[in-house]
């Protein structure tokens, strides 16, 4: 597994470049026994060229077994072990819908609920309402003052909105106002140990001024807070892998993702295409050493159990590949960041197709075209998610020799 | 490796069932170069079709080049790495016995030898008298009597015993009473801590009255004892996976370690067949949520170095199964705990076939049967066997997804 301190004192500041192209979800599995996967079943005369050239394999994100949420599954192919480093659920959701989180913030999760007149829960969803009623009470709670504090507070899908403070003193030791059940009412917001304290007062004060505001509001009258968090503080690219790193996606959570580690995130528009995206990767091109570019919709149509449609976006890609391949990257990687079979329409656990194209370095294998079976016979075998950042740097020529 | 804390945070208590049926000792070589292998030989149609299907590969019981126990390689199987999770050896010996080992008792294996008329040890392994001879002399030993303290003893083979010591304030930190020299006499059992002063002076009592008692009885006259060790207390299949679980073998010792894991023993008598072994599977199918079906005979036939007898156990095997793909569990795993190539005559370290075949989320792969190098071409790779429960749990959706 990837070693940071090995890491740093190998990686040099010299060499390749290198594009990391992520199709999120993009491992699939057959409809019926004995059929082709997603990957296999589309046509991608590009990837199939360069797969033949290239070396294939499988990356394991997690652990055999587990299947990845979106956070971790980056975490680990931008080569932090997600078992060892944690992004709080909090920082998750405040960067997943586009809210910052610097050093010392402290991020939390919002639930709009349902509490009655003597204020007990009857509704910790507030019944599910659409995302436009939410949008509507977080505006009405945008405004709210605290001391020396600055609060930034944005709506996410449905009854859920994310908040964030900033300021000095801040600690994520606050303990769930959400009690896990409905009859009572929501908890105060309680320091698990003594630095919480602060904190825990401030969302309090809080609390009591988004209740006022909320009343009358029906059904999403009160609010929980959950998974206060802090930046995680992850060693950055510049510093481990000596990279000068950027990131062109189209969705807040990559965004966020990629600017914990320290890469420059290209502005993009939501309705960017996929050649939009690659117009985008060559425009900036001259001034990075790495571009991480990500693709969501082969992910989208997994979980929607689309088969021929994720196959299409894999085609999509597809087309619009020499758009990459024409600025001649040393490395490049197109892979997913877990599995999500339109089968079985949610993430999964399978390994993923790993596709390492690096002309003048990579070792052959017997490899003839992209796909999860052809990755089976390819010279990367089946390997830990976050070696490939240190394979792509060594494939770039960015890694010296280590001992004499 | 697999990761309890992952598990125990991971695991929900819905989901497929799952049967996990063990050939002791599968895994084994060709007789001559360019051969075939004892499975790859044994005509197994049933075995082949389902291999066709599903995901093949090869487990890795303790590390690379290391050959198991059945303990070790058992306790690997089910989720522990075994170079973590040790079960001392009074336990195996006593389990392996059919002696239950419970919370609190201390479990020692002993040895009959030959002492001379001065006390001193002539032969640490009394003539290898042969078992019929060493159940006398425990016939002799059964009814010495503890203040307090229940014992059970039990003969081995040969020249060994095992006894379980049951009672308050029993430990594990007493040495061994054999010297492993002749021409002295047996050492005291002497605490190697204070708190195993109490089970020392117990042992001491023990065997002074067992000497009295094998006078005269040359040449098993005397006994030495060792491996004193308690209840490893395994984390349990309940709590870790969340599984009600069962165990269908034949064999005390690996009833005996299903027991530590917290599987249900089931009855069963040493004449069953493999058929029989299935049949009981069937029976008490919809009870649990995990089978666990032990074959011994592969094992037995490798060590006796017989290939055609060992392929033809494989063969019983497969004949049989419908049996078990008539119950259509999602996931059904047929491997080994070991190899034990009848080239051999013993345990080897070469990684072990597995085929795991879970119609709904299996990936597909290369292989078109069962055998050890159709397994090189399959999706599951070369993998540590601790890795197998999480996979099984994943291909049964016993898993959460991890993160968000």
């Amino acid at each position: 597994m990837a070693n940071f301190d090995l890491m740093r004192r190998l990686a040099t500041d010299e060499g390749g470049k290198i594009i990391l192209l992520v199709m999120d979800g993009l491992g699939g599995l057959p409809m019926t026994p004995g059929g082709k996967t997603e990957l296999e079943a589309a046509h991608t005369p590009n990837m199939d060229r360069i797969a033949r050239e290239g070396s294939l394999g499988l990356t394991i994100p997690v652990a055999r077994g587990v299947a990845p949420g979106s956070g971790p599954a980056h975490l680990a192919l931008f080569g932090y072990d997600p078992l060892v480093y944690d992004i709080g659920r909090g920082v998750l959701e405040a960067i997943g819908i586009g809210l910052e989180v610097g050093d010392g913030d402290v991020a939390i999760r919002g639930n709009f609920c349902t509490i009655d007149a003597t204020g007990r829960i009857t509704d910790r969803r507030a019944g599910r309402i659409p995302t436009e009623e939410g949008e509507k009470r977080v505006a009405l709670l945008k405004d709210i003052q605290l001391d020396g504090i600055q609060v930034d507070i944005s709506a996410g899908e449905g009854y859920r909105f994310a908040m964030v403070l900033r300021g000095d003193g801040l600690s994520d030791q606050v303990e769930d106002t959400d009690p896990q059940a409905t009859g009572v009412e929501p908890l105060p917001a309680r320091a698990s140990s003594p630095e919480g304290q602060r904190t825990a007062d401030l969302a309090n004060q809080w609390l009591a001024q988004a209740k006022e505001r909320l009343k009358g509001h029906e059904p999403a009258n009160m609010v929980t807070l959950r998974g206060f968090a802090t930046d995680p503080r992850l060693p950055k690219y510049s510093d481990v892998y000596k990279l000068n790193a950027a990131c062109v996606a189209v969705y807040p959570m990559y965004k966020g993702v990629s600017r914990l580690v320290g890469m420059n995130i290209i502005e993009t528009d939501m309705h960017f295409s996929v050649q939009d995206e690659f117009n985008k990767v060559a425009e900036i091109w001259k001034d990075y050493d790495f571009v991480f570019c990500h693709v969501k919709y082969t992910d989208s149509r997994g979980e929607d159990g689309n088969f021929e449609a994720k196959a299409k976006v894999i085609e999509e890609v597809d087309q619009a590949l020499p758009t990459l391949l024409n600025l001649n990257p040393d490395v490049l990687i197109i892979t997913g960041d877990h599995s999500t079979p339109a089968k079985y329409k949610a993430h999964s656990w399978h390994p993923v197709p790993t596709l390492l194209y690096a002309p003048e370095t990579h070792m052959p294998d017997w490899a003839e075209a992209y796909g999860e079976r052809e990755c089976l016979r390819g010279a990367l075998g089946q390997f830990p998610a976050p070696d490939l950042m240190p394979l792509a740097l060594a494939h770039a020529r960015r890694l010296v020799k280590y001992g004499a």
